[in-house]
Formats: C-alpha cells, sequence, structure tokens
C-alpha cells in the first residue's frame, strides 16, 4: 500500500489523476485530448525479492508520462498503470485480468495469499480498499499497452546488447504427475518385491531429461519444481508420489509433441507393472503474440538512443502483457540483468543500461502516440 | 492410557503387581522367588496402523505369565512389560530405553510427538503421569528378555512356517543428502545452462538403485523415504534438494561398503561441476545379536507345539528387544503376517497361527525359566 500510494502521489505531476481500484490496481488517467498510449508493470514482486522486478517497469512509465504528457510539441498522452498480483501471490495476474474483464468476484472470494493463507477479501478490507469498484478498460482508449522488464536471463548480457524487443510471451503449460505404488515397511520389504513410487518418480524425472531434448524447440524449456512423497517418512517405502512439472514454448505444437511424449511414458510406466501413472494438466497458457508496430517502434527507438544495440526475443516468462494483449496491441522491452538473476534480492541491472532503458522507453512511446 | 489401564488391570491375574511409570511403561512384577523372565512389546502403535503390532507381543507375555506363574510345577516366574514410545511418536524406544538408563530428563524435556508437535512433558502432564518416577531396570533381576512380534514380512508366509526365531536385529543407517544447484526462473533460464538441484537428486536415486545391487547383502535394503526441493514452487528451478535415506543390514561390514559407494557417487556429481553434493549420517544403529539360548527354547519350543515348522531369521524392523539386549540377554519369536502387511489397519495374522505363536511362546519361557 506504501508503494501504491507513493505512485498514486506522482502520478498528478505527469498530468494524470491516479485512482487505487478495488483490486489494488493503480491508474493514471489522462484529460489531455489525442491518442493514449498504456504503459506500466507492477509493484509488488516475490516475497524477499529484488528492486527492480516489476518496480522498473512503472517508473519508466511514470517518466514517460512525465516527458511526454506536458510536452505541447508531443502527440496524446501517456497512461500509467502498476497492476497488483502479477507475481501470483492470490492468483495468476489477477490485476490485469481484473482490468480486461477475466475475473469475477467469486474469483476474488476464493483467493487466498498463497503464503499467509489469509483471504483476498480480507487482506482488501484492512487496507482499505474493500468496497471500492474496480477499474475495468474503456474498449478503444488506448492505442496499445507497452511494458518495460528486466530479461530475468543472460542474452542480453552474454551478447552486450541494451534493448531485447519481444516478440512473444510463451505458453505455460503444468501437470500434475501421481505416481502409485505400495506403501511398505522400509525394514521388512525385500528389495525384488518392492512398487516404490518415490523411485518410478526419480526415473521418470531422469527419464525425461534423457528423451525431450529430441522433440523440443529450441527455446523450450521444463521444469520439476515440486517433488512429494507419501507418506514421507525416512522408514516407510512412498506408496505416492507427486511432481509439479511445467513445459514453457512459444509454439503449442512444440508443446504438443512433448505432451504426447510424456503421456506414452507414462504408459510405459504402468505397462512395467511396478506402479501407476496419472497425468493431469492443470494449467495450459497460450502463447501472447506481440504487436509488430510496437516491436518496430522499440527497435526504432533503439537505433536512435541504444546505438542499435537491441535483438528480438521471446519472454519466457509471464507478464502483465500477455493478458493486456488479449484486448489491445501490446508490446514490450527488456533492459538486460546482471547474471540473469531474478526473484532474488542480488537481482540488478547497471545504471547505465537502466538509463539506455528508459530514454529508449519513452522515445518508443513517442513514436507510437505520433504515427 | 486406555490400553495401559486394561493391562495393569489384568496384570494381577498373572500374579504381578502393576505399575504404569513416568514415561508410560507398564511393568507387572512378581513376588515370587526364583528365576524371572522379562517378556513383552508395546501397546501404542502407528496412527491408523493394525490390531497386532505390538499388543500380540504383549499378550503373549500376558499368558505366559498367567500359565507359569500359577502353576506349583513350574521354576520361577514371567515378569510382564509394555514399553511406550516403541513406533518413535516422541522420539525412538523412549520407553525402553529409560527402563535401561539411556533417557536423560533433558531428552524427555525436548521431546515432541511428531504428528501433533505437542511436547511430551505436556502429553505426560494431561495423562496424569507428570511426576511420577520412572521405573529403571534392576541389573541381574531378569535372565533374559523375551518379545514376539508379527513378521512384517512374507517370509514365513511363503515358506508355509508358522515360527521366526530372531537371529539378529537389522541396524539401521540414516543419511540427510544435499544437493546444491542454483536456483533460477523455470521460464527464462536455458536449459543448458541449468544447475537443477532436483534433477541431481533425482539423478541421484536412480544411480543408487543402479549400483547398490553389485556391492550389497542378500538382505539389504535402502529407502529413500522423503524428498523436499527448496522452493518447491512450479516456476523455480531447484536451487537446493534434500533426501532422507536409509540402509538397513544386520552386518556392519556391508553398511560401510555401501556408504564409501555412496560417498564416491556424490564426489562424482560435485565433480560434474553442475551442483555440489554433502552427506551426514544422522543415525547409526549397530546390529543387535539376539542370545543364542533364547533362540534355541524357541527351536525347541516349536519342535514340540508347532511340528517345527520355524526357521532362523534376521529382523529388518527395530524392536525393543534391541534396546533390552545391551543389558541382558535377548530373544525374538516371529508369527506369520498376512501379505506380509503392517503398519495398516489390514495387517492381520491368521487365528490358527496366533494360538500356536501363544504356545511356542509360553512353552520357551517356561523352558528358560528350567534351566
Amino acid at each position: 500500500m506504501r508503494s501504491l500510494e507513493w505512485l498514486a502521489g506522482k502520478l498528478p505531476e505527469a498530468g494524470l489523476a491516479a485512482t487505487i481500484d478495488g483490486i489494488g490496481n493503480v491508474l493514471g488517467t489522462s484529460a489531455k485530448s489525442g491518442p493514449k498510449l498504456l504503459a506500466g508493470s507492477h509493484l509488488e514482486s516475490q516475497n524477499y525479492a529484488g528492486w527492480l522486478d516489476g518496480p522498473l517497469g512503472v517508473v519508466y512509465a511514470l517518466e514517460a508520462a512525465r516527458v511526454i504528457n506536458s510536452d505541447p510539441t508531443a502527440t496524446g498522452s501517456v497512461e500509467v498503470a502498476a497492476w497488483c498480483d502479477e507475481e501470483g501471490h492470490f492468483g495468476s495476474f489477477l490485476g490485469s485480468r481484473s482490468y480486461v474483464g477475466d475475473v469475477s468476484d467469486a474469483v476474488i472470494d476464493a483467493a487466498r495469499d498463497r503464503t499467509s493463507g489469509r483471504t483476498m477479501r480480507e487482506v482488501l478490507h484492512d487496507v482499505g480498499l474493500a468496497g471500492r469498484a474496480r477499474a475495468g478498460a474503456e474498449r478503444g482508449r488506448h492505442i496499445g499497452y507497452l511494458e518495460a522488464h528486466i530479461e530475468q536471463g543472460q542474452i542480453l548480457e552474454s551478447d552486450a546488447l541494451s534493448i531485447g524487443v519481444v516478440t512473444s510471451i510463451v505458453g505455460i503449460w503444468q501437470y500434475r504427475i501421481n505416481f502409485t505404488g505400495e506403501q511398505n515397511h522400509a525394514g521388512t520389504t525385500r528389495m525384488a518385491v518392492r512398487r516404490d513410487a518415490g523411485l518410478a518418480l526419480a526415473r521418470f524425472c531422469v527419464a525425461i531429461d534423457d528423451r525431450f531434448a529430441a522433440h523440443c524447440g529450441p527455446r523450450t524449456v521444463w521444469t520439476t519444481g515440486r517433488i512429494t512423497l507419501e507418506p514421507g517418512a525416512p522408514s516407510i517405502i512412498p506408496g505416492g508420489a507427486e511432481m509439479l512439472f511445467q513445459i514453457r514454448d512459444a509454439d503449442p505444437a512444440v508443446i504438443g509433441r512433448l505432451e504426447d511424449l510424456l503421456r506414452s511414458m507414462a504408459a510405459e510406466v504402468t505397462a512395467q507393472g511396478r506402479g501407476s501413472v496419472t497425468m493431469e494438466c492443470i494449467r495450459t497458457g497460450v502463447p501472447a503474440m506481440m504487436d509488430g508496430a510496437i516491436q518496430h517502434a522499440i527497435e526504432t527507438a533503439s537505433s536512435a538512443f541504444a546505438g542499435g544495440k537491441s535483438v528480438r526475443m521471446p519472454s519466457g516468462a509471464g507478464h502483465d502483457a500477455q493478458i493486456l494483449s488479449t484486448i489491445m496491441p501490446a508490446g514490450m522491452l527488456f533492459v538486460p540483468s546482471i547474471g540473469g538473476i531474478s526473484h532474488h534480492w542480488t537481482e540488478n541491472t547497471a545504471d547505465a543500461d537502466i538509463v539506455t532503458g528508459a530514454q529508449v522507453f519513452a522515445e518508443a512511446c513517442r513514436r507510437l502516440l505520433a504515427r
């Protein structure tokens, strides 16, 4: 709330009227005539994370609004947004999804903070936002949405580039894979007769790593982020085991291929008779394509302010731009992140890169509004 | 407490004075002159477990005491014990270890129920045992300790045998194995540069299963009972991973060989440079040898009451007899368990096997006292 109120206090300096809405989005709206570009990112972050993901994108938007909205020679205005819940403390992109009309009151009723377990309603009440209206997008108001972010990877750093021009935001497919064996005593059950669900899971993880490479795309990534053995006691052979598995790619055809492979591997394990495997797809994310004209504007601005040191690249991480892209043209700009680190307090970007990024961002906004 | 009080109420019928002591052990002591044999097992069990592990052994002891202590032709008497905490709700064999003098007050102060988290002191207070003295073994009082238990395996059942004569109780060695990689974003970190601690752990589990067989003994068993990935989120590459790993064998030389192999495998992973592995031995259990004269008495009793259908075998599970064996000759007798199931409500033994076991048990007690 302190950061949202700080932003709301700064927006009038950029000629914008500030609102904190009923879900915790901050919106700065302009009364100026002419085209309007929406720019922003998020002020919340992961717990114990760094300082740039995502406040950098909000501050870039604020800076672009300051420069352009007060410039009598510039066309139109930049409006600013800071979306709540980008990092998914309560759900999945609840702030930007609320703005595009994709979040019902029932979804908010059911949302809980994944760390504390407190309900979103309780938290909204405690910070004084209960009963406030949620702001919704006014269709046709904006010519597009622009968001800046740190890369969270090392491509720009490795190639000594300043700007990433995002072409698409990858889709995320997530699976819950369950292994069923036979729970038994870890002392009295001979190795030959065991049906150890945990061992079956470990073999499956290794098989994925060995076999996915031959079927994936050049930028596909896959991750087993959580493993749970049941009952999870040192003296009991696990009768059940679960893994949360995620695949990301910008191409749904690649995902389809890998999902087929995964299902056939699961069937092989079950056929071997030492246990059974079931697989449930719990999240499906269609990739979001970034607007071509916005990509072009960022590239042109990079030529002017970053010596042309830009590259087109997909985003492997999800961003609010993928939500905004469902109702308006959207684009994203990346700046380098040192060592590719994010979601950690050591996350950082060189001062010079931060300044260059701000100049390119503001110039891209100016060019998009002037078209 | 209901079961402890039930037993305390039955002991006088066997000519024994009953005590429930300050840790929840039940002891029935005899005023009869002549040699004394201690017999017993445990009344508590795993949560949601079956009816025989370990009340069967307590009821056998009670039955032997009833038969022998009132028989004017029998020499000496059987004293009965029901040990608390055999299943390790609060610690590790706290009841029998208290009796042999291996548990200080500080250990009890620190003990907590692994399920509810309540302290042992709190629980002892709530059931009315606070402030009561703990009973300690009187050295030289007993000629030995005899315990009966279901097999918790399928050796007797497979070979249509009635009695297992336990030769030794395996040692349990337990390890905490930690993998350190690099925590990173599951979307933006390319597969080629990942240092995934969870994947390293999965490969290690599979390597253990592939390589242990060539170095283990005929009855060695090993189990990974728990796996934890850090931070355990679906969109984060695990930077840390931990497994609880256990090896059981009756021969410390086999354990030594496997521990060497484990350490060299850990060193190989670290040498490969994708992460590091550390290994900590958190539990070391020297195997307990069962007394030869007691084994002989059980075999002789089996010839008389079980048609000689007995076999000598080690115990893969831990039992209070291993604790008692540190201060007196100790022995154990197994009866078959259907399907080898234990620690589950379906645990069972055929009525005829239960009766045969009781007859062999009482006869073995009689013979040991008559020597």
